[in-house]
């Protein structure tokens, strides 16, 4: 019997966490690259998901970062779709242009190609936005695991810092 | 070792589907509510989806259907967030507000909750929009499989609306 893709350690976190943002009235939105709508996929395997994953954005193409998420066009150019300041403007875009209260944005290198010395198969950058708090970034390097364990890696961290976020005292 | 979340043969179809659609120089959307970015999630799975996974909405709120996809507020609230109207929105929708030659749009009752006489649990509407071409629509009433077996089938009926579109001869 099908239960779920994802691995059970993870739906039990994701379970946990959507009662835990329904119990706080937290909205949440995603905007993913390299994972490709699996962040999202995780969070809406759980029965009840529709009162927290507001919306989500699978931005693969520049064109999409820009035009779905705000993302400056100067900033995918001179810094490339994998880097701290395309994920913070993905994460701040997705935010802005949702009804959410917190977004995570990633991006990153899942490889099999495009790693470079500088940008290898595995580095991953994110970022979390909250209404009147400041943008986090977090960058990690997974290493060349292979693209599928690349991404559930992402989507694991990406899973992190939500758990942080929503459960974190909120400011007054 | 990790590979895939999903099932072998849908990976396999994934595959085979980037290939021609990368081949053909066409590009893909997807706009998904029930599923939540699954249907994107797979595509992604495939090294060289970039050239073809132009973005993709997850679209679980009603406001973010009409907003991100400008599905007309009458018709959810006439027809519903699953209904024949509201798909065929989404996927035109998707395919207008993207730079993608086909757009594929799910929306349904994963369960377990949220299922009526009318519209029970496992009920999926799905559209298939495309440049210059009417857009198809399907039902498929999958049963009370349980919320992972209807999105996985879900993905699966979503992947060969895509097959279809992508093998089939291109209209002068």
């Amino acid at each position: 019997m099908v239960t779920s893709l994802f691995p059970p350690e993870l739906e039990t976190r994701a379970t946990a966490l959507i009662a835990a943002a329904t119990a706080r009235g937290q909205r949440i939105a995603t905007a993913e690259s390299c994972t490709g709508g699996l962040v999202a996929g995780l969070l809406t395997e759980i029965a009840g998901s529709s009162a927290v994953l507001e919306r989500g954005f699978v931005t693969y193409s520049n064109h999409a970062k820009a035009e779905l998420l705000g993302v400056p066009k100067d900033t995918l150019l001179q810094h490339g779709a994998v880097s701290e300041p395309v994920v913070r403007a993905m994460a701040e875009g997705a935010l802005s242009r949702s009804r959410a209260h917190v977004a995570v944005a990633v991006t990153g290198i899942a490889g099999p190609g495009g790693g470079s010395a500088d940008k290898p198969v595995g580095l991953v950058h994110f970022a979390l936005a909250r209404e009147g708090q400041p943008t986090l970034h977090l960058e990690r390097r997974f290493g060349d695991l292979g693209r599928g364990a690349v991404r559930l890696a992402t989507v694991d961290q990406a899973l992190s810092l939500l758990e942080q976020a929503i459960a974190a005292p909120l400011l007054a």
